[in-house]
């Protein structure tokens, strides 16, 4: 099962329309330097993030999975000035440890995830024409059923890829901002404390999948 | 004019109540290494925000002003293990600049500005008691009356002070964990691309005010 985005209460950025936009599956060519049309790539995702539960420990699981991201209309033609607007509309990475159990993370649909692609204001010095930096904004829902949890983050977790050459940005590194820690929450307590924290997430984004692959 | 979270619609941490806690203003002494009890801190603060606009330029702004911030009754008595909640209950901030003109930055009234206080799972080595992190996730208006725009932010500006030895941290420097760039949108067309950029914020903490220098 996977979590669709429907009327979110939370906008974490620009929505992008998903009307009359192909799914790209397995064999989409993706050129370099280029602005693509819209299109809704279905990527692999993997991730490595660590949890902190006050006064019990500190857990690193490794998650797999997919997304399905949304982009829009590039704002122009050339790739310099082009500024590429994206939705994520699903996610679903599993993830096991011996002590959390199970973990599968889904979006949250009460949030919209949201982010950009384009040129940064302080770019990397370079050769060729300049990379960009790409960014979403997430809210996520963590279930851990072992621990009969269900957590979500109140702050978004902003995932950055640094040096962006292709649009999507299949086989990049990139990382959660997070500053120390990211509160979770119980989602059935949103308003009390937080349960946990994330206190790291690293991830790589995958290429495209065939059509069966995405649930 | 300031701005009073009211019904918030987004709400970035735990809500900490107002009732009963009593408003602290210079005088108040604080204690390092101790948890106080509940208060709402009356503090000046001063911020140096660099902002982006696509096309246009980056412009750096010197921001001088006032928080006020309510704090939870402490979860623990000892430092070591407290957790202290915190919400954002108003702020305001100006700043001026010749291009941008002048700008006040008060809280979004739709967005309930939260963080906490408490020991980091990644504690700085020294000696004495531990040091603890401080964050905030805040929801602003940048209003720009020369360019006739009002700014929000859809992301949260998370603000930090590390080495927190007193609470509240008056006179700590902090810094927002903004990476590379955070969007700004119109105020009156939220959904639309954004159309500036925070690139850099740092500010500090200031003291406690007299009761009569809060508008």
């Amino acid at each position: 099962m996977s979590t669709p985005t429907q009327k979110p209460s939370v906008v974490y950025g620009r929505p992008v329309t998903t009307d009359g936009v192909p799914n790209l599956y397995s064999g989409t060519e993706v050129q370099p330097w280029t602005t693509p049309d819209p299109g809704i790539d279905n990527l692999g995702i993997s991730s490595i993030d660590t949890f902190a539960v006050p006064g019990v420990g500190e857990y690193t699981v490794p998650f797999d999975g997919y997304v399905r991201v949304v982009r829009s209309q590039p704002t122009a033609t050339e790739w310099a000035n082009a500024e590429v607007y994206t939705n994520l509309i699903e996610m679903r990475m599993t993830g096991e440890s011996e002590e959390l159990g199970r973990i599968t993370v889904t979006l949250n649909p009460e949030c919209l995830s949201a982010g950009q692609i384009r040129t940064p204001f302080d770019p990397y010095a370079g050769e060729g024409p300049a990379a960009k930096a790409c960014r979403m904004a997430v809210g996520a829902i963590f279930d851990m059923p072992k621990l009969g949890l269900q957590l979500i983050n109140k702050e978004p977790i902003i995932l950055t890829i640094d040096d962006v050459r292709q649009i999507p940005p299949a086989g990049s590194p990139g990382k959660g901002q997070i500053y120390r820690m990211l509160p979770l929450h119980d989602i059935r307590r949103p308003d009390d404390d937080p349960v946990a924290y994330v206190t790291s997430l690293r991830f790589t984004m995958g290429g495209y999948l065939p059509k069966e692959q995405i649930a």
